[in-house]
């Protein structure tokens, strides 16, 4: 489902003269290819979780290059738990942390801003399954192929080259803005938590993920599980003295999905909601069990999430998970007989959030959008997405104005992922002209 | 289900005097804590599959230390697919081998005998869950605890110290007699498969697996596949626009359950098999799916066994699995917006065989096993063990009477596997007076 965004509630607080909103647009697209080059390099840089020091490196220096403030920030692992902005982790963060760049005006006019995107891919999957290696970023027409090319290197190229295109106008922005280069996102979204929790705020946030030139209205809170079960093992030929792992984890998955039906039929109370389709969406990401070909299993253990909506408490919905496989557990005639099951929570556990209707920050961002959608002047629309963003922190724990709103991509989290160069050369103009419009610009000096 | 085995129809060929009798059952007591620390220094060798050359070279010592003739023999991969007592194999045999141990008489009299065992185990499964470590064999009252202890090498512990109770009584075998110390019984078969294909055949076969000093009558033909399955990865909030390689993985074993149903449904016209519960026997022994806890996972695979009945080709069994397979890819909507499942065979693929009553092998054995269970003189029970047994090749491939016969066990391929040492010393007199009349005696040079 989507609506129309009203454009015209509140003008922009420093109207671009045509002339500098044409020199903007025209220097985005003179640096249009280099912006492809250095989304190229960004895919190259196979950043998966825990490995995303080098593409830091890399944007520590682009960033470095254009004379910003550019800082490292480690995750400090003694806030999990005390700040609620952190999700619980499972590994390390000694070699991965957030790139922050801030552009400090002399003279501070107009509404401050944060451009964040995350560097943090997900796996490629079998590599052969994919027309072209997936770190070998690859053009075919107006789409850019490679893992991490939409979700979100594209974004994260639309806000650093938004911000040169208003340089090279001739134009200063008079307002605070930090570009956040993060990690994190994919899996516990602790990295945008850091940066919060380490006291960066501002008057807006707009986040590029890919969101098919779409703002986002609201998303879910996500709870991320992982289950162990262990079973009793057996020879097979006296399958009926073990109990399996396996067919216990099976049973436990198919209950599940009695919760997610539960969960999915709330809906129908919750705004914005009521016609998303599959809102909680169980998925199960991974799963491992038995050592043997030919020994019932003796243990099994899967990986999944689970969503619910904005103004849950994401504890309370903890709550209720584990309920829900106590009493499975209790019930079932096979689960009953394997010790109860282990219910650890290794991701994401975090609220949704609803972007209120009527925000200036989303009046200004439409008016953006539909100056570069002319002639037709498409207005922007606005919809649910059913999954964690690292929006949530900024408007969940400080009640910032977060814009989720990048181009148009493909196959994100899945083979052959791609994103429109179309697209996002016009989400680098709609970001610069939203910028530009929402903190203010001068001369340069 | 059980049934006596008539221990008249055919008195031993080789008559022992009482005093002989009695010499040999005093030498297997004599001798029975010394073969408890033999048997537990074969515990002691974590003999793994491709990890058998540690307990190899052990009983190679032991039995050249006894004076046998000791080979080593490799398995030899290019036979595999060319000769049928050999089943497909995942892995390479560079570093196992079979250890045979011959003992030649200088004037051959009586019925020559094949003493097989395999040293091969399975894993262990989470070692904190066994109350002593699995490697260390350990004794409480009358059982001996450890990984291996009752399937298999409580049982190569009795044959080598039955023929040693037999030496230590002043008496000779009196036709040949191998001992086989054989890998890769609990996956392929292929050990066994090696001893027969290079020649090794005789009038008997016994081998001592844990069967509750009870024989078997008959075993299960067995299968063991593994079926992967590619699904279509995809984003959390768009769960439909994927296919999950795990759902499609669960429902087809949900569906493979309907094979087993109707193959289990074939005992009622199966010799021995009408009362055996569940000899077809499905069971998934692992299962490996997904990379990434919030991905729909892309390809999951697991592996299993099912069983069949005696005088069923393998191959037709391999068929009819195969067409069934790809009938649920056919039917299932999920699993059809798969591509294919991919079927492969990676152990045993082995008809069953049929010990028919009334061999003089099983006569034999009936009354050596009768005079040991005095006062109460408890006949020989038979009864059908729906598994793969090395036993399989000698009857399938070479007609030999296999008599699968050996000790009281208990969580054989499960957590605190143990042998019972009383019947331990019971089989080894059992055995030594089996061999003792099926071969014949003389006294000893």
């Amino acid at each position: 489902m989507t609506t129309a965004v009203s454009n015209t509630a509140f003008p922009p607080t420093s109207p671009l003269s045509e002339a500098e909103r044409d020199r903007i647009l025209a220097a985005v697209d003179a640096a249009f290819e280099r912006q492809i080059g250095f989304l190229s390099d960004l895919v190259r840089c196979a950043s998966l979780r825990g490995q995303e020091a080098e593409v830091q490196e890399f944007v520590e220096a682009a960033l470095l290059e254009r004379g910003y403030d550019v800082s490292r920030q480690s995750i400090d692992p003694t806030l999990f738990g005390r700040h609620p902005a952190f999700s619980p982790a499972t590994i390390s963060y000694d070699k991965t942390w957030n790139v922050l760049a801030d552009h400090k005006p002399v003279a501070t006019q107009g509404r401050s801003l944060i451009l964040n995107a995350h560097v943090d891919i997900v796996p490629t999957g079998d590599p052969q399954r994919w027309q072209d290696p997936p770190f070998t970023p690859t053009r075919h027409g107006e789409w850019l192929y490679g893992r991490g090319s939409g979700d979100m290197k594209a974004g994260l190229s639309a806000a650093i080259f938004a911000l040169d295109a208003i340089r090279a106008a001739g134009l200063e922005l008079t307002a605070p803005v930090q570009i956040q280069s993060v990690v994190e996102e994919e899996i516990t979204g602790n990295g945008a938590a850091m940066a919060l929790a380490s006291g960066h705020v501002a008057d807006a946030v707009l986040i590029p993920e890919p969101t098919d030139e779409k703002l986002v209205r609201a998303n879910s809170g996500v709870i991320k599980f992982a289950i162990t079960i262990h079973g009793t093992p057996a020879h097979p030929r006296e399958v009926s003295s073990g109990a399996s792992a396996l067919e216990a984890a099976m049973r436990l998955i198919a209950r599940l999905r009695e919760l997610e039906t539960r969960w999915n039929a709330e809906r129908a109370t919750k705004p914005f909601f009521d016609e998303v389709d599959n809102p909680a969406a169980l998925t199960i990401g991974t799963i491992n069990g038995g050592e043997w070909i030919a020994s019932v299993p003796s243990s099994c253990r899967f990986e999944g999430r689970i969503g619910f909506y904005p103004g849950d408490d994401p504890q309370d919905r903890v709550k209720e998970f584990e309920a829900f496989v106590a009493s499975v557990a209790a019930e079932d005639a096979l689960v009953q007989r394997c010790p109860a099951p282990i219910v650890e929570w290794v991701g994401v556990m975090h609220a949704g959030y609803t972007l209120t209707p009527g925000s200036e920050a989303e009046a200004v961002l439409a008016e953006a959008h539909a100056s570069i959608h002319e002639p037709d002047n498409a207005p922007l629309e606005a919809y649910v997405m059913a999954c964690y963003l690292d929006a949530a922190v900024y408007a969940v724990h400080a009640g910032i104005p977060s814009l989720v709103y990048g181009p148009i991509a493909e196959n994100i989290h899945a083979i052959d992922e791609r994103v429109s160069l179309l697209s996002l050369r016009r989400v680098t103009k709609t970001i610069a002209l939203f910028a530009a419009s929402w903190c203010g610009v001068r001369p340069a000096r």
